[in-house]
């Protein structure tokens, strides 16, 4: 199902440029559509975690992992002022990750009024079959005016 | 057990300085003992998720944990040559990390030849009781000279 | 905060006897209070995983963990009709299980009106401080009338 | 990459018939290949964790899960001697499982000297494609003689 293209944009303006963290890092939305997200970070020096591989660090990892599934469950809520916040994170790290751009890509597998799973995989450009890492995210779901959870 | 004041110099002096991404977030090293460590990262803008609320996002967090329970299984290895890296990480993020300083703890719950699994927790001074988030990370212990596991 | 006894009751036999699982591996409730659960499994031959050690079924555990959590869970909640479910279970198997009764301890970490967040530990008696497993559930809140979440 | 027939009736006949906690679930291995391995459990009605949907519980289905990633560890190793223990598991419940036989499919991703990840799915049969729940599982590879981790 597609989503329009007035929300897209407004979706990957605000992760793009408005949070600061995932301006720092450069992340970029380079696919959303209904209960589906890819973004990536090109390399930079600053990402690297291991200087005798080198590879690029975990959390860098983490963190495009995190916001792609984050950026996935929004696709299932039904305004643009509802929000999906964190509620755990799992990665598996499989591969170092090269020097080079790392992509993510975010399904959604469970989308509910309060929870959503989002299955999440990280890899480099050409090379989707061999993942740098994968994991799960679990999404809390807040609809606009609910308030916020404790 | 105590390790050496050498040793413990040597680790804060690569984990602050030599690893890029650690010194891009502004990491130290404030405790580091036999299976434990303790790391921080004072606020800096860039580190938001949220611009809303504002919250801290959610990779600093992840980042922090990951290098901080890797910090904590490297004291429970036998040469400054030997390396621990990441099998899985699981966070649990359970309050809005706030515009402070944030600091995470690490203690060594099994510590292995092969893997080490090491208990986390991430909260703002003075306040250890009430974690942003607490997680579990597994690193495979590698000793010098065994090679890189595929 | 304590609960009504009336109610530690009906969970009591419900968990107990009304759950055919819990039945089948013997789980019993030996406290619970808000936030709050420790079950337990007396040892039997059935709950053997590793016939040459031997050492109790990791599928034992995780699902006296799963039960226990999900007990604490439901303390959270308002009506004894509404209900609790798991979204996901973390387990770091730390210690091979003894031929031995097993204890499981919950406590909530977090409980909203969605998501319940719970932290585990299952351990031997008179060692909890050695526990066999530690581990996290996240469990889904569903108050009556609301339905079934897909 | 096939594994030898006797190879396969040796693990069938331990995991089916000599570990007894398999024994007493039912658990069957269906599929056993380099890297590969499919289980499934009959169902019958000791099975059932909430009785008013009725829902297949979650303790059996983390159970077969750990079972079915275990065996597909197995297949890494060299020797039969050689033991793969779970290290740590992750579960993600999607949705109640029903009162029919549940497969369990398991993928190894990641294959090393001390650690195996694996990926990990339960189903009902014809039903691959909405999965009860999807997991990963890692293994520590113990091989003959080299003693147990602490």
């Amino acid at each position: 199902m597609a989503i329009r293209e007035e929300i897209r944009e407004l979706a990957r303006r605000f992760m793009e440029e408005e949070v600061p963290f995932n301006r720092f890092l450069g992340m970029r939305i380079t696919h959303l559509d209904a209960g589906e997200a890819n973004m990536e970070i090109p390399f930079r020096d600053e990402l690297v975690g291991d200087p005798f591989r080198p590879a690029l660090h975990g959390g860098v990892i983490s963190a495009l992992l995190d916001t792609c599934g984050g950026a996935a469950a929004l696709t299932t809520l039904d305004s643009l002022e509802d929000r999906a916040s964190t509620v755990d994170l799992r990665v598996d790290y499989l591969r170092p990750g090269r020097k080079e751009t790392l992509v993510a890509e975010a399904r959604v597998v469970r989308a509910g009024n309060r929870v959503a799973v989002v299955q999440l995989s990280a890899f480099h450009p050409g090379d989707r079959e061999r993942p740098v890492a994968t994991g799960v995210g679990v999404y809390n779901m807040r609809r606009k005016g609910e308030g916020v959870q404790p």
